[in-house]
């Protein structure tokens, strides 16, 4: 029986300073470090193999990522790296501390573009030097689909043709799956595999250096469960609650 | 103008102690660790950028492909993983302390296994614990292609293929190639590139951890240069031969 995983990954340094992060391509602090290591012990502990992986261009993933296929002893695996499992672009507000955004523009409105499935926040201009279209990664993006501030809705839509074109065809297969991505690209996946509703997917925290494992029946996810001992979820649920940074990372 | 480098991963805890390596996946020491990042800083200093990365599957190959990918910031760059870019296999010889094989076998054998073209090492079998075919890595190989102990020109055989399916083609198409892999690898490669004869090629040794630029033209590549500070890549050929493991690493 073949296997799908989910990691979100662990705490990076603007997670810790409460930043809107976004695209931005910051790093992992040490906690974070830590925690990708342990998600990987946990993996190997428990006897899981992968095929390949999937992960995003962001190098908060791609690190998590390589501490996973080490301590697993699988730097080998295949891996890809696509755009679509990127963090939801925070548009105009990446970069600024979450409180001081809500002392300019109010609790109320930030709570909207942190909380609402379909508002996007303030957009970010072509004009802007962090725009993505001004980063060599991109080059392969039509400029027109390069995001400039999504709503959840958008980083969905976008994320959702990694799975249907990429990632299902493996499983499919036989093959076992890790994805190691952001809070909203795996919300995107949850999403749709679980049919969550827009109101209730944006109430989804996902803990940070958590596996997520998917049981699948015929290639189909027929089951989403944590992996770990309880105490140690609870733990990391509650630390992104404490965050104030549940659909941000 | 695109650039194809190749890099030798740096040094191994094997190459260390002295040990014939080949396939056995053993990691890097810490100078390993410090020549790929020293690699990695060189590169980016020097302001070169890639579109692509070939690796081996052992981990020293994809740990120093790592550190560089991290120093030059582009740790989201894709990266294609093969068997054909492995160090040569040591058959029987692999584990087996080179100092203990001289004793045991005698200079001159030892001097034959290790420096000539064509005459294959002692053959390891495929009930032997340590046959590739035991490993799931490998499990795309066909049986019989699964080298049980390899003369360089049975690696350069092996390894061609990465260069005229997957390498060569990317260079015409105008992107900048890095190869990160090992001596007899990068021999092979070597070879075919500058149309080294058999006897001259087992003689060719390559620095650790020392960007090797091809100036390309159409595609084509025209001159090898080494990259770096005279001095240290001298300093480089010569911890090489002292280590005297020139061709196995």
């Amino acid at each position: 029986m073949n296997e799908l995983v989910l990691i979100r990954h662990g705490q990076s340094t603007w997670n810790k300073d409460n930043r809107f992060t976004g695209w931005v391509d910051v790093g992992l602090s040490e906690q974070g470090l830590a925690e990708a290591e342990a998600a990987g012990k946990l993996l190997r502990e428990d006897n899981f193999d992968f095929d390949v992986v999937y992960t995003s261009f962001l190098q908060r993933a791609i690190r998590t990522m390589w501490c996973i296929l080490e301590e697993m002893n699988c730097m080998w695996l295949p891996v890809h790296r696509t755009w679509r499992l990127n963090e939801r672009h925070y548009g105009a507000l990446q970069g600024l501390n979450k409180a001081e955004t809500v002392a300019e523009h109010g609790e109320e409105q930030v709570q909207i573009w942190r909380r609402s499935f379909d508002t996007p926040p303030p957009q970010m201009t072509p004009d802007d030097p962090g725009w993505a279209g001004h980063d060599r990664r991109y080059d392969l993006i039509p400029r027109d689909e390069i995001p400039c501030g999504e709503a959840l809705k958008q980083t969905v839509e976008r994320a959702l043709p990694c799975w249907h074109e990429q990632i299902q065809p493996e499983l499919a297969e036989g093959r076992r799956v890790l994805v190691v991505a952001h809070g909203n690209s795996m919300r995107a996946l949850i999403k749709h595999l679980d049919g969550i509703s827009d109101e209730d997917i944006v109430g989804l925290n996902l803990p940070t250096g958590v596996p997520i494992v998917y049981d699948l029946d015929g290639g189909r996810p027929v089951n989403r469960r944590l992996l770990g001992d309880p105490d140690a979820i609870a733990d990391a649920m509650e630390a992104v609650k404490n965050q104030g940074s549940e659909e941000n990372t």
